[in-house]
């Protein structure tokens, strides 16, 4: 099945937005994990467990997994397969931030869409449509752009102007995935933008949003629904998987899935 | 060694410029490697050692490894390996064009310059000067950001002018790697666009260049050699490591690398 089906599907069935983000800091796993060679894996998977009838998506970051060369992109191989073998309804955004010329770009859409089998990728659009067309050749697959992130210094280029367009870099990115169908090319915006967040989707009412940071210092849960609906993803990583260090880590991770999920039901009924 | 000190002392030694580019592409790869399980590490040993004596640097992109998953990592892992052994004169810039939010930069930064440990890294700069930094925080090492790419598509974002500065966006990125010192962040230009590679160099002499895509469509190595001068690495993958197809291969490779070194030196003499 096609990522948007997948999307739309587990959205209506579970009525929440919630992507939940693994990234397995090695600094932060549970001292319990210690003994196992393959940390990243078990971490990552336990916590998939206990929060798969939550998870609208999962968006494993490879940087984690890539930490530790081959040894770790081999755990990261091993947690794609556990997830698509046991909860195959659940799409998996792998969150890599790639992007490459032509018959390079074809070699990284080669790993993730055939050889993991993912269903969706993030990706940077600094180098143009022709980098982004390699990766959606199959038409079931679907990239997020990288379009307004979360971190402090986005602004240095991304909210400045184009005197051509009068658009904003993070605008012109948004523009530029119009070329594309909503199926196949997503957005990321981060929540810590809400005015631009709100600009932003007025713009594109029907591209599919995936939504880092919210809460802290950006906008609140109960803003970033109101202002994006549901063609959006709004992920929680460290305030799911790091609930707990203790040994009961897998079951505070689910439980704090499970609150999010009600505060999402409240905010979308 | 920091990165900077092996390109000028390489670079002085050979009084060439040349970036060998290590692309793998497995399509291409010689018929007679066919039978090797790890062919894309033989492949790439084999031009290495055959080209070691021209390269001022080394260019290997692991876009053509990951295609393969950790079995192609592993491979990757070998390859740097074997360079760093045998080769240890000779700088290596992993082509990777990563870029992440701050401790998810960190991870890549852990993978390619601590287990790897290569010189120097490529990086999108999309996201801002907060997800370079990571990756300097060692001091020898270097990153080149992605300013004017290769591909026909380039001008969609690159080209477009801020009104705020009246820069466009590749001169932008160009603006903010003087934020760092010369001897850490360099930049990507390619040579398809020679007007602009001059209006790049003039505004930045100090900058170290990484310009692949000469000949072809793009200026010659004569005129990017006189417009870009020795703050320069000029890259060429296909038309030496595709030399040949035959078991000549290695060979056809270093003479293709003599050849061009031999143009160099002209050029630079």
């Amino acid at each position: 099945m096609d990522f948007y089906s997948k999307f739309v599907k587990r959205r209506e069935k579970l009525n929440s937005l919630l992507c939940v983000g693994i990234d397995p800091d090695i600094t932060k796993l549970p001292p319990s994990l210690e003994k196992f060679p393959d940390k990243l894996y078990v971490f990552s998977k336990e916590i998939v467990d206990a929060t798969a009838e939550y998870a609208v998506a999962y968006k494993p970051n490879i940087a984690f997994f890539e930490a530790f060369g081959s040894k770790g992109i081999e755990q990261f191989e091993k947690l794609i397969s556990h997830i698509k073998t046991n909860h195959p309804e659940i799409p998996i955004v792998a969150d890599a931030k790639r992007g490459d010329l032509d018959n390079t770009a074809r070699q990284y859409a080669k790993f993730f869409f055939k050889e993991l089998g993912v269903d969706s990728l993030t990706l940077s659009p600094y180098m143009g449509s022709d980098t982004i067309k390699p990766f959606i050749e199959d038409d079931s697959r679907m990239v997020f752009l990288l379009c307004l992130t979360s971190n402090p210094d986005s602004a240095e280029l991304q909210q400045k102007t184009f005197s051509e367009t009068g658009r904003t870099l993070y605008r012109e990115v948004a523009a530029l995935s119009e070329k594309f169908p909503a199926k196949n090319v997503g957005l990321v915006v981060g929540a810590t933008h809400p005015k631009e967040l709100l600009e932003i989707r007025k713009a594109h009412p029907d591209r599919i949003f995936l939504i880092p940071g919210y809460g802290a210092q950006g906008a609140s849960l109960e803003e970033v629904i109101s202002v994006c609906g549901k063609n959006s993803l709004v992920n929680s990583s460290r305030s799911i998987i790091f609930s707990s260090s203790g040994t009961d880590f897998a079951e505070k991770a689910g439980k704090a899935a499970a609150s999010i999920t009600e505060q999402m039901r409240k905010l979308l009924a």
